[in-house]
């Protein structure tokens, strides 16, 4: 099978490893605005040849990682591309837009809308993992939308990485994706940003920092070009829920200021619950 | 040498368990108000035997690993009792007010003022673990108030436990800590509260979320009992930092808002820097 990976980073390269593995016969191609990313995927062997757009048409299935902006901008290209039977899957941590722009697509039945919840903060070809996908949930929306022949192609791959597939829309995804993902992200970055700001002048004080310091700004590291796109399509949500935390940690402050050390005991009990919630979310062992 | 542990959780319970490995020839007494966590530490093998206050006067080196509030409630009880050749360290993350109740103790040259930044959200002796404290910064204040000789004892313990002393006055320790640990605390706490708050309907979308949740909301898994004392007794420096992270947060917003993505590309851009400043932060590897 022929397998393209546009965009040979953490997303697209953690796949081809996992293909590369399962199935050693495919051949991966890998497409990549930046040369020097596809040049190390292609030293690393985690790609078998590199090769762009004008190749689509020997394409039996093709994974499309890269920014949630180029993924609306060159979904509809790609798929104008690719022959009547190849499947096209993205990976973006956003599906409204995705979804939306190909609506009335000619080929809308070759696209399968994918949001896998795997990562880390790192980027690049390097950081590529095998396994990553193994355990973690695959969002699809819109399934009915693609052909059935052409899910099949997908969902058995996923099966055999190991992945556990939830089905939702595109709306209900974006809504309830800032709040479990997007949010965090927001509050590393201010987090990191409001201590480095405040400690400028003494750079040694990170000495003092932990574990728990470390667990909070781990995000902080992730890529702004990734990022900054995922913000703007999900704006409405990511503004909704970032003035409901917004208020929780004004109300937090009220407390402090009132000495309701009561009040301040109770929010954290209450929140204490979170040990029983991510016992469920399966996490990487690296 | 007799080593009392006064709370036997995970701070003190580690503790215990360096010590018992590094030299087996100690006796542990275990001092706890919670019964069952005091059985619990023998049944572990944590400690020897179960105390109490009464017998402090047999103790060669007194460990104080207790919350805060009850850090400035007991230590001058535990001065009183100990004799002239007991070292006593706390492990605190709050110092000034330690400090401040100790001063003008009749035994304040046999009290080391300790913040060991070790430690993870569990509590209870369970919790403990060996060679947490290895590669750790253990902050001492105040040290020129410790007679030299028990300095000694404390710091040749520290040491063979692989601990890097770091020395810095009471008042500065409680401003920093407030920027590299207690606002990461809140800003933990408060995003599992609003995404549970959020999603309180919606139990099993959890699924959705990955790693990065997990990470910036484990710190809500923290104890409340350990945690309310230390925003109380570090009440100005947290309400200060909280609401330059509130401001950051407000300022992200309005930007979403005006559709400012190139000042929200920079602004991560910025933070980004974190990578460099989390290499130097020594982690647990659990």
């Amino acid at each position: 099978m022929n397998i393209f990976v546009i965009g040979i980073g953490l997303i697209g390269g953690s796949f081809a490893k996992d293909i590369k593995r399962l199935r050693p016969d495919s051949k991966i191609f890998g497409v990549d605005t930046n040369t020097s990313h596809l040049d190390e995927a292609l030293s690393l062997g985690i790609i078998d040849v590199k090769s762009g757009y004008q190749d689509l048409t020997q394409a039996d299935m093709v994974i499309a990682s890269i920014p949630v902006d180029a993924l609306a901008e060159k979904l509809p290209e790609i798929l104008d591309a690719i022959n009547d039977d190849c499947v096209v899957f993205d990976g973006g941590s956003t599906k409204s837009l995705i979804c939306k722009t190909l609506e009335n697509h000619p080929k809308r039945r070759n696209f399968l809308a994918c949001h896998p919840i795997a990562g880390t903060e790192f980027s690049g070809p390097s950081a590529a993992m095998e396994g990553l996908y193994n355990g973690k949930t695959n969002i699809i929306c819109e399934v009915e939308k693609t052909a059935f022949k052409l899910q099949e192609r997908a969902l058995g791959l996923f099966q055999e990485m190991g992945m556990r597939i939830r089905y939702m829309n595109p709306l209900a995804h974006d809504r309830h994706i800032a709040y479990v993902s997007h949010l965090s992200h927001i509050s590393s970055f201010m987090l990191g940003k409001t201590v480095i700001e405040k400690e400028k002048n003494e750079k040694d004080i990170f000495d003092m920092a932990g574990s728990g310091f470390e667990s909070t700004v781990r995000l902080a590291k992730s890529s702004p070009a990734m990022w900054t796109p995922i913000f703007e399509q999900n704006k409405d949500n990511v503004v909704e829920i970032l003035e409901d935390y917004i208020q929780n940690l004004e109300a937090f402050k009220e407390l402090l200021l009132e000495n309701d050390y009561k009040g301040i005991y109770t929010e954290m009990d209450n929140t204490n619950k979170i040990k029983e919630i991510l016992k469920g979310i399966p996490l990487n062992k690296q």
